[in-house]
């Protein structure tokens, strides 16, 4: 069995790689656009704590959005549903740092995982302490979840968002106009474009979502990291809208929920059998790694892991 | 077992009962308006022919939109990818019969269970055929899955919606323009209106939706009705798309892909387990049922079926 | 002074010239794009009678919705400020085919001068008379304004319109979903399309136009054809939205009312002056004669007839 | 003459006197919500040097968004044509906060009378000097039109602008990140803040605009201020645009180019003839004096003077 996942992983490899040079690299962000377009790594992490990898499976890289999903979980279990007050949970059918909506309803984002709806998550993890003392509150968490203490924030990719965030400062304060930030915009943002500059290699992102696999709780080291009900929700919210306007395609293809980064990583959860990390910079037009979706949507019908069947 | 799952059922049923009265009976169909508001039932179909039913199961109700499902059935089999040229399937963030994303997308709606969307693919079914030959080819198909000759188009409700149908020949006509709609409008639109009037029980549409849990083969029949990855495909669709903006709420509520209909139904496909179909008149702002509502979340967190954990 | 003006309009006319080429015939209407794209003609008329023409200014061609600022004469000396019940006088923003403000906005459109906003127009018009003699009144209120009973309907243009008017019946119903068509669609779009298919030349047009120039009334035969106060209602909406998202652009570079129509043609008002209309069959993206415009441009600065300055 | 026009002025004030009451004071910035709802003022100035004044006509407010015409003045003369690649001259549609149209449209805002179109305009300014030396520059330029150098910057409404200026804030930051902005936001800010808390009373704000309605030339130093084609664009624009998305109805009901400000006050343009500011602090609900636009609408009529006949 474990040879035919090794197989059905290398088979999945192989088949994507033909897909490199379609996709753009992100370039909006300097220190994003430097990286090397032909990377590509993948990786399975079971709950016996087995791993499969292949490619540029241990070498970090920027994961940006995918960290939306531990935000969420840190958040979740800090403010419970009183979380829901400050963001939705529905797709928002349109881009990643779209601000049209925050117009029509009332500065509420659609959910926690476009920019406006992460930053507001983010926002809410600063509660009673410092933006400091929040950054690395994540970076810990990152840490334990992937098991391993390398995880590291990249200061210059840290430092090249601060620089290049024009975008995210403006659905912050239109938030703010809407009494929608409890926190100084600059002080909130300086948190998420930390977390978003978090460096992991797939085999430690793959480590790292095992929980949101198996009910909230960490299946190597049995400690509940968020509640079975916020587990559930989090997967539904990541089926929903973890690749913004490109949430239906994947949906369609892989059959998994999952969150993809500009950085492109994808994290997918396959719910009581493993979680999958791939990374390959070249993104479609959606901002989701092109050849890491055709990697995942072919590995995981190879390992007939869909939810809808 | 089973008398674990009956006793699920009825406290289901008795938990969303208390909500009855908050829902709003469509009325912008004169013909749904007049359906008594307290009705409610509930069935749950297995694979192995045994039903689950409470309340009023054996009564029938307008399908409505839990329709588009069938008909996407049979569109896919019938034209394959080939149908993705008139329709998307991705979220659309918007009401059910929202106009504004054909203006900016160029006449292709968002995903097939919009009113947009069913209307381009009920259009397709009509290659080849007339409009008659059409609305029985679908009434046969329901009749089939049903198991039962007895499901059959209400021909007043049929007629209402035609009456009132302003909306949805908005729609075609738009579509028309843009070169998405094959067969003369009226005509299309007469296949659509029969489609929505189709008149079911729960027991009965339960039944009909297995085929969707089993990837795409009738549990009891033996019969291949579409592809194992249509199957897949088809409830990726409804997990994104069944509940139109309200979509979210229902895959972060209950769990499971669905579909609603404005006559108070709503199909719940649970994959490799069952299917579940609920019926009570009253509905939410987003026009899914209330009480239905409620009373699945409830019993799927009961049998533990969601495919989020 | 008359040798001034000719040699003005002589001058206007050369320098637009230059322009032919530029832009592009309507060709969604197929009886539209037969015409000879190097068509060119300009007419100004005076008070007293006097005319002064140049190039193709006595060929008729299809004056389309520049027809809409004579059904809106008609509509608004028929219901008063009733009509605002049905349409707004704000400009759009919007293209003149948009239906996104009609699901926003409860089906009233924005002003009378889009489409959605003319065919509520000619709706009101059908009040207590059949679709012809609603057609016969409107033509024969052109025929009495240009003083030429030689003003026919193109039926050709007026079959064309009909034949391909998706996006207009789409407008209608779905005004009519808002209860904002007073009379079955197919019935009031006949006498739309046919009031679009008004056929005269710019010498017949600049004639039928000077009552808006002069307070309502006809300066040459004394009738008052509409109120005072309806005249500087109608100009004031003809400055702000006659020519769609273009209303800026004409307002900046011209100064004075104007109307559109996608057969080429522009009526422009200069109050206590005169009335212009000129004829181009090549547009500019938002549908205006983009000859014609310069043409306009350049005739009224050289007789700085700006209400502006 | 002189005793009709200041009976007229009279007569309108009587007349909108009426209506105080019925709008609402901006809440939105905390000084000025607590400016007396019954405050009203109204003047006419004439290019011969006379005044017509009625109720609070020699009490400063806060002129708010009638600075925006003052600066595009400014910002024309400097940059010329060069202004219009950072922003249209196109009515948006929308309200004049909107950030709808900066989404869909690069970055560019529609028009330079609402918000982002100001920002952006004011922005120019700077180039090639400080904050403190635009603020001083706009401030002695106001002083200048109103020849009287006791207009002045309300330190506090600036104070209480910037604190509140979350959506400005937003504008600002989503213009920049479409790279149209060219100094850093919150040193243009600080200068729009700035002038849009200038205080001035109606008199010397009808005497400020009089060169608007002399063709840019200030009929009484006789100075140009700007050159008759950008004086004739600035109306243009005013007329379309002044108003936001109440500007079609300040056009029909007044008939004359002008712009408000929440602070309500209202500066209109009778060109050839005067310039007629009008102040009454409650808001319709797009954002324009109430009373201020009855008066107006009341006393232009008296006064014949609309451009529309």
């Amino acid at each position: 069995m474990s040879d035919d996942i090794q197989k059905h992983l290398r088979n999945a490899f192989e088949h994507a790689k033909a897909y490199r040079g379609q996709g753009r690299v992100a370039d909006y962000i300097p220190a994003l656009a430097k990286v090397d377009p032909s990377k590509f790594g993948m990786s399975l992490a079971l709950p016996n704590g087995k791993f499969y990898c292949v490619g540029d499976a241990t070498e970090p890289f920027s994961i940006q959005s995918v960290s939306k999903v531990f935000t969420l979980s840190l958040a979740l279990e800090r403010s419970g549903d009183d979380l829901w007050k400050s963001v939705g949970r529905e797709p928002s059918g349109s881009s990643f740092n779209s601000i049209v909506q925050l117009e029509t309803e009332g500065g509420i984002p659609r959910n926690p995982l476009i920019n406006a709806g992460a930053i507001a998550t983010t926002d809410r993890l600063m509660d009673g302490q410092s933006a400091d003392d929040t950054a690395a509150e994540i970076l810990a968490f990152m840490q334990e979840r992937a098991d391993d203490p390398s995880v590291f924030i990249d200061q210059e990719v840290a430092s090249s968002e601060a620089a290049t965030g024009s975008r995210n400062r403006s659905l912050a304060h239109f938030m703010e106009a809407f009494s929608n930030m409890r926190h100084p915009i600059e002080t909130s943002l300086s948190v998420y474009f930390r977390q978003c500059a978090i460096a992991m290699s797939t085999r430690q992102l793959a480590r790292a979502g095992l929980y949101l696999a198996f009910g909230g709780t960490d299946p190597i080291s049995g400690k509940d990291i968020v509640s079975t009900e916020h587990c559930r929700h989090i997967n539904a919210i990541m089926m929903g809208c973890g690749h913004y306007d490109n949430s239906g395609e994947f949906a369609y293809r892989v059959g998994l929920p999952g969150k993809s980064g500009v950085g492109g990583g994808i994290l997918t959860i396959a719910p009581g059998r493993g979680a999958i990390a791939v990374w390959s910079p070249g993104l479609n037009d959606a901002g989701t790694s092109l050849v890491g979706s055709k990697a995942l949507e072919h590995f995981v019908h190879a390992l007939n892991w869909s939810i809808f069947t």
